[in-house]
C-alpha cells in the first residue's frame, strides 16, 4: 500500500506533556508544552519549543532558568487549564503549590511528581517559536514513583500528548527492554 | 512526603522512539533514538540529539539531510536492534525496506507508518551530543493510520521509550482533550 503525503506538520509520535515553569515579575506561572526532548547526555540538557510572545518566554529571559515539571495522569486538568489560560491574562499562580530548588528562581510543581530544574545554555530562534536548550542542574521525584533506586515511568504516570487528535494518553503496557528486544533480530 | 533529589540525568517521561536514517557514502542507515522532539510550528521543525561520532552523523553531515521514521510496536525488534548496532561495523541498508522522497538522499524506511524528511536547520554544539535542528520537508505516512484525516497515535502505535529502565512501553488509554480537559478547572 501506498503512503500518503501530508506535507510539512509539527508532527511527533508520542509527544509528552509537561508544565514549563519560570517566575515573571516574581510570582510563579505554569505552561503546559508537548515540544520536549532530551538535548544532550553530559552535561545533561532538555530543550523546549515556546513561542516569542508566551508569558513563560517573558520569565526565561527575565531569568535564564526555568523548570519542566511532569505532570501525572492526576494532574490533567490542571495541566491542561495551564495549556488553555496565559498567564498575562490570568495568575496561574495557585494552580500548583510552588516550591524552589538549587536554582532559587525557577518554580517547582509540587503535585507533579517530576521536576527538573534548568538553566539556560543556548536560545535558537527557530521562527515562530524559539528552541530553548537548557542545562539541567537538579531533579527532584517523588520518592514513591522510584523503583530499584531509578524513576519508573508506570509510577510516574505521565500523560502523552497526540498529535491529529489533540488527544491526552497514558502509558500502556510494557513490550520490550531496551538493548535487548534487538537480539533476536535475524538478517535478511 | 519530601521529594528526593537524583542530581542532573538526562530524564524526559515519556520520549518517543525513532529511526533517524541518513545516508552514509550513498548507504541507507538507522539508528534508533530516543531524544527527539518537535522544535518548531511555523516552518515546521523538529530536533534529534546524536552523538558526534555516530555513523548516521557522518551521514547527516555529508548531505545536510536526515530522516525520522516513526516505527510501530510491530517493528520493536528491527529498531532496537539498529540501536545495538553501529552502522561503521554493519551494514543497516537491508534492515529495512528504503525508499527517497521529496529529498532524494535522506532514507526513508518503508515498514515505519510515518516517515519525516527534514533538512538540517541549524545545529549546536551541546558537548556530548549535537542538537541538529531540521526543517520538515514532507511527511509520509500509511493510509490506514489516518481517521477523518490526521494521523491517529491509535493507529500508528509507536514505541515510547522510558528513561530508567531503558524499557519500551506502548500507547495505552485515552484520557481526555487538549484545550477540554482544562474546562472542569475549579479555582483554589
Amino acid at each position: 500500500m501506498d503512503k500518503l503525503t501530508i506535507g510539512a506538520q509539527p508532527l511527533m509520535f508520542p509527544m509528552p506533556t509537561v508544565l514549563v515553569g519560570s517566575n515573571v515579575n516574581g510570582k510563579a506561572n505554569y505552561m503546559a508544552v508537548a515540544w520536549v526532548g532530551v538535548a544532550n547526555m553530559a552535561p545533561p540538557m532538555l530543550c523546549v519549543a515556546i513561542n516569542h510572545v508566551r508569558h513563560t518566554y517573558k520569565g526565561i529571559e527575565e531569568n535564564g532558568t526555568f523548570s519542566v515539571n511532569i505532570p501525572s495522569a492526576k494532574q490533567l486538568v490542571e495541566t491542561d487549564h495551564c495549556g488553555m489560560v496565559s498567564g498575562a491574562r490570568e495568575d496561574k499562580s495557585a494552580v500548583f503549590e510552588t516550591f524552589y530548588g538549587k536554582l532559587k528562581n525557577a518554580p517547582l510543581a509540587k503535585e507533579c511528581p517530576v521536576n527538573v530544574e534548568c538553566k539556560v545554555f543556548q536560545k535558537v530562534d527557530c521562527g515562530s517559536h524559539v528552541l530553548v536548550i537548557g542545562q539541567i542542574e537538579e531533579i527532584h521525584i517523588s520518592p514513591d514513583c522510584m523503583t530499584g533506586g531509578h524513576p519508573d515511568i508506570s509510577k510516574v504516570d505521565p500523560i502523552i500528548y497526540s498529535f491529529g487528535d489533540s488527544g491526552y494518553w497514558k502509558v500502556g503496557e510494557k513490550i520490550g527492554k531496551g538493548f535487548s528486544a534487538g537480539r533476536s533480530y535475524q538478517k535478511k
